[in-house]
């Protein structure tokens, strides 16, 4: 299943995008997509069964604005240098062990939200990235199929990053990463069950229209369920959490000076096969 | 005022400490304390007066669990480094501007819940926090003075750390922040018109009853004006976030060897002047 959130921010309703490209009215069967609900998995077959029955109310899609396919996420954890090709461009060393931080849940919006350049920001940079959402707690996984078995689905996320707030004003990355609107998700969460190897993605990014990231999630050096396993085991993983798996090469970060940091006016598209595509316009906060 | 809430863990209900230690139960006036409610002025004063006529119902304290002064909190922004009695005893460098870190809002719990030590850790240790509660939505503050006047009110925290996991599983501080149970929040909220001045604050923390910490918040490098204006230069705040403002000298990170990380059975104790005290027993996860 496809699952989104469409409507006004704040006021989204949850609907489901069907095989033919028609988009169903959810709001009568839940209440939103979030982690109560995928948690759930008997709403999850209700769901289920009920699109294959079409028995939805039909929503009128044309001109609808797509809000995150999650409401109310719970934390974020993101990855750095988890793939190959982004550790050798920034000339980073390969880690031995995930790297991990966190997002603000407060800096999720919709997939083709606009996105802020902060004030004071001259190194506002893109990161294409698999973002997996969890569907049950997880503690301690002994193994990588444990792992997978906690992911409820997968989306899209931008995970926005002022190069200079994250690695010239002391200490930790986190003052780079939680800017306003510096998490795009979406279009959609595409069930577990409709993505059956994350790790043959091809991940793209394009800005003003040239191709700058043209990944695999193949390239990743930890791959998914060793991820949520091995986050299980120093935080616990509840419904409705979200892991960023880190990005390909092309950041703007690991090109020649100048480089291409963004700027107000510019258009940044984001593309997974099989996942949909974002496009987010800059303006300056 | 202070401004509690009491109850099973999920199902706290909002009450207002008196003076005299009268408990009396704000749900009928209103739904809960969040950020919703510390954003909205009007309620506020409401609760203020109705405090006042001595109007609330009264609620029999004894025996009850007390839960985090704060539903549904937001983002928790940390400070690192921020006491120059710290920033010594661990031989780090001063910092030129203020270190910032995530906790995800899912660590925090009651101020006498267990706390549990993760699996695998060695190196358990507490940290006595000043946490300031945000009430207004603040982006790029010009002044310390506009910092100060969106904090609605304080409370106490204790911002659990495992050392081994901060510090020596590669890159960020995060997985030795985020273990399940991190961070115990209160006993109360005590509103901003309360502390005439956050920077004369004593804060000591005991642990199986001998004296561990006890410093002092005129010691913070960064008063919390200052850091509230700071942090809204790089992520917008909002109603119900918290930012836990640093640590003074005395953790067991600190101390010489053999240094006393917590173990299961470890009772610690955490008081600030005004603010109350927490009490939390360790436990292995």
């Amino acid at each position: 299943m496809k699952l989104l959130r469409v409507g006004p921010a704040g006021a989204e309703r949850p609907a489901l995008l069907e095989e033919d490209g028609t988009l169903r009215d959810l709001s009568a069967v839940i209440s939103d997509i979030d982690g109560a609900f995928l948690g759930d998995q008997a709403a999850l077959a209700y769901v289920r069964a009920a699109a294959g029955a079409r028995v939805l109310t039909e929503l009128d899609g044309r001109g609808l604005r797509t809000g995150p396919p999650l409401a109310r996420p719970g934390k974020i954890v993101c990855v750095g240098l988890n793939y190959r090709s982004h550790v050798r461009e920034i000339g980073a060393r390969m880690p031995m062990e995930p790297v991990l931080f966190l997002k603000a849940p407060d800096t999720v919006t919709g997939p083709e939200d606009t996105v802020l350049v902060p004030r004071g920001s001259t190194r506002t940079d893109w990161e294409a990235e698999l973002a997996v959402v969890i569907g049950r707690t997880l503690r301690h996984a002994r193994s990588e199929e444990e792992g997978l078995a906690a992911v409820a689905g997968y989306t899209v996320a931008n995970d926005v990053s002022e190069r200079a707030f994250q690695l010239e004003r002391g200490g930790q990355w986190d003052k780079g990463k939680n800017c306003e609107t510096f998490n795009p998700l979406g279009p959609w969460l595409v069930t577990a069950d409709e993505v059956p190897d994350p790790q043959a993605l091809r991940i793209r990014t394009w800005v003003n229209g040239r191709l700058m990231q043209d990944g695999s999630t193949a390239d990743q050096i930890f791959p998914v369920g060793q991820l949520v396993a091995y986050i299980s085991r120093f935080m616990t993983l509840y419904p409705g959490d979200v892991i960023n798996t880190g990005t390909p090469a092309g950041v703007a970060l690991g090109r020649p000076d100048p480089k291409p940091y963004l700027r107000a006016g510019d258009l940044v598209e984001i593309e997974i096969d099989g996942l949909g595509r974002q496009r987010q316009r800059l303006k300056d906060a």
